[in-house]
């Protein structure tokens, strides 16, 4: 499949109106449900354990959407198959006072996927361009008021590019999904969640607060997207409206970038390389 | 499958000479791995998923061995197809600095799974009276010396009691698994780590020298068990030298555990549920 798509690649001209929600890629969902996805998701396994073995690189996943776009979804249909140890979800809820208290980053810093495992972010950083911004909660940061002017946003969208860039520099690599929902399909989401028992403690009063802001939230996203889609750190936008393909694009793109990161299986230890003979014969004889 | 048999149920006699290693269960090695095991590890994800939903209780999962015994195996195996978004997995290595400048139950305490979770320690706060006392580094440790006399192993078995008492009385539940493997069978694998290129990097140095003191290793886990396996903590004692054996056994206590923890889907916030019909029409019109 033509990853390329969906990977912004000309952030400055980018827009939301180019992409689609409800892209197909010309497939068909029983053929990627029972066979292309299941594969997928074994190569990524394959790929998750020399990535632990090596012990060098990381990879952070960046998820990023409306309520109810598959967030969750994706996780637990894309995710799930790897190991978990080596794996690690942190979602991303309203800040504690502890975290408020803080730098933005500093939450964000502390779960940073270490060498050799997947870091699955929930929501993230980008939060502070989007909800913080929407919903005008940057006086609950408590930053000095001289900080605070028409600039923060476009110095926010810089201080998130160095910050990938040092990641990137250390071996981390990232990227970042935009699920890309309409509107009528969260809608029927969202009433799923009242209409079905098993789903009812998903629904959320906020949810529907949230989507009073449709508008500005998306041209929050836009301008995130134009500012922080870099060659280290690519945003995709996915189209979310059917789940089995969103889940399918994001397991193929991550694939894709665990096999360009030249995973290798490493050596063993000098200590063991030089004794070889030695340790076989100890053991045999003990 | 009659999962007492493994339990550790009357401590005050308990001797590892009355357990085996290489149980098979009764069980044919095809039908377990091709039908039992993944119909096992379907009810494990929609148990968990209920565990998350619910949000009140949280299990953790202690994995104690020898080297090459099959706790990776064991993660990989049977905790992979849970959801990673809500699955931690914390192996325990050497203290760092910091880790030993603090009380043992510290760096533990930090990763104890947070309500709806599953944390699956490999190895655990047990280090702290296995390896800690078989090859004597208590005194890294910095206590003050009026503190380490003979009593210093039988305190900690209380001190680890209460805790885990107190993790079950906030909702926390725990069960324990030694995986007990014969020293043939460990000789095998440690062989075949030196000898397959791919498992190489999992060979080191020390598991030759960690199994020159496989007796004292046995002597402390014995006494462990002996002193920790309670009602509300359990050990499990399970033949580690057929894998797939091992994997399905631990998977079927696992999946017996979250059966009994009487996990039920919460019911929507009270503004939810008051409103139904008011956020459905709300829905529908915007």
């Amino acid at each position: 499949m033509l990853l390329e798509k969906y990977r912004v690649a000309d952030p400055t001209n980018f827009s939301l109106s180019d992409y689609s929600t409800d892209d197909d890629g010309g497939l068909d969902k029983t053929t990627v449900c029972e066979q292309l996805m299941p594969a997928n998701i074994k190569k990524m396994r394959k790929l998750q354990e020399c990535l632990y073995a090596e012990n060098r690189k990381a990879l952070l996943i960046v998820l990023q959407a409306m309520d109810a776009a598959g967030k969750d979804g994706i996780i637990r249909h894309v995710m799930t198959g790897l190991n978990p140890q080596g794996t690690k979800v942190t979602p991303f809820k309203q800040p504690s006072v502890e975290e408020l208290d803080h730098d933005y980053m500093w939450r964000i810093h502390k779960v940073i996927p270490p060498r050799g495992e997947i870091g699955i972010f929930n929501r993230s950083h980008y939060e502070e361009v989007i909800v913080t911004r929407v919903r005008n909660l940057l006086p609950n940061q408590m930053l000095p008021p001289e900080l605070v002017d028409d600039q923060v946003w476009g110095n926010r969208f810089r201080q998130i590019n160095s910050y990938e860039r040092y990641l990137a520099e250390n071996g981390i690599y990232t990227i970042k999904f935009f699920l890309y929902i309409s509107k009528d399909e969260q809608r029927d989401r969202l009433l799923a969640r009242l209409d079905e028992p098993d789903k009812n403690w998903k629904f959320s009063v906020s949810d529907i607060e949230e989507r009073e802001h449709w508008d500005d939230y998306h041209r929050a996203y836009e301008e995130m997207i134009q500012a922080t889609a870099t060659e280290t750190a690519p945003w995709y936008v996915i189209p979310a409206d059917r789940k089995w393909f969103a889940r399918y694009l994001v397991s193929e793109i991550v694939r894709d970038t665990l096999e360009n990161m030249n995973l290798v299986y490493p050596d063993p230890s000098p200590a063991v390389l030089a004794n070889m003979d030695e340790l076989r014969q100890h053991l045999l004889n003990n």
